[in-house]
């Protein structure tokens, strides 16, 4: 098994984050691997709605899944499994009371977003690319970094099991 | 307090929504009386993600907050009030605990959004028209019909105490 180098370039993307793509440690003996994405997709926090959610426990978080035009489009398509192209974004809050809401409406009711938390997620469909995992390029950045590959490697196994829905847990919220 | 009449037209918007225009009671002696949005603001589906809730207590829905190009802008510049132009979405569905997540994930913890829930509504930005009700135009509509007057007439009353957010609980999630 021979690795091949890494190459590291820093790049500033529209949205002037300074992203870096690095890919990921290849196998010339064609041993597949995993791959993760390791530059944020520009524009991202612009594209349109998939769906929202609330996980509890240890995430504790709000979320909101956003998709680039290709996945938007699928998904009103109910077209499976995802084109080539398919980006989808996680992106989280912490899942905060909100006392100023609560007080107008005389009850503990509201939870809103707070801060960002657990990161921003994609998902990059590249059948070709990304084989190894069932076409999908897993991403997390962490202030804009990306996150270890030992995050990353979490990934694939747990999206896995929704072979159902081409390996992604949100549908569309019409 | 003379009534003017009511004028309906339907009209399909880009969107294929069958809308309806009317243009809401008026008052010829210059009496100020709320004026409610009737139309659906067409392509509202499509605009950006400003925010993301839960409510509990009889909502009990989770909810996105979109908002259209001038209220996104509104927003990252972090101007109030809100300039004229502005449209705010709220839209919402069940609030679901997801068997599909729970069961990879190995314990309750995903809730999802399910079918619509609570009506979509808007508040339109119109610092003349909407006068009497701090500059915003208050809608909502259930499987696509405009609520009753009676339902609209709570919107303001509400939203009032907000005053320091420009009559809108809603805060950007960055």
């Amino acid at each position: 098994m021979t690795r091949i180098a890494f190459l590291l370039v820093a790049v500033v993307t529209a949205a002037g984050v300074v992203a870096f793509m690095a890919p990921a440690s290849g196998h010339a003996d064609g041993e597949a691997a995993p791959i993760f994405v390791t530059k944020i997709p520009p524009g991202y926090r612009d594209w349109r709605l998939i769906s929202v959610a609330h996980e509890e426990g240890s995430l504790n978080d709000i979320r909101a899944i956003l998709g680039n035009d290709v996945a938007i489009k699928a998904y009103r398509e109910e077209k499976l499994p995802f084109p080539d192209g398919t980006i989808i974004a996680r992106l989280a809050w912490s899942y905060d009371p909100s006392e100023e809401n609560d007080k107008i409406f005389g009850r503990r009711q509201s939870f809103v977003a707070g801060p960002p938390k657990n990161g921003v997620q994609f998902m990059v469909k590249d059948s070709r690319k990304y084989a190894s995992t069932g076409g999908w390029g897993f991403a997390q950045f962490d202030d804009g970094k990306p996150a270890d590959e030992a995050v990353l490697k979490t990934c694939f196994p747990c999206h896995a099991p929704i072979k159902s829905h081409d390996l992604v847990f949100t549908h569309y919220a019409p």
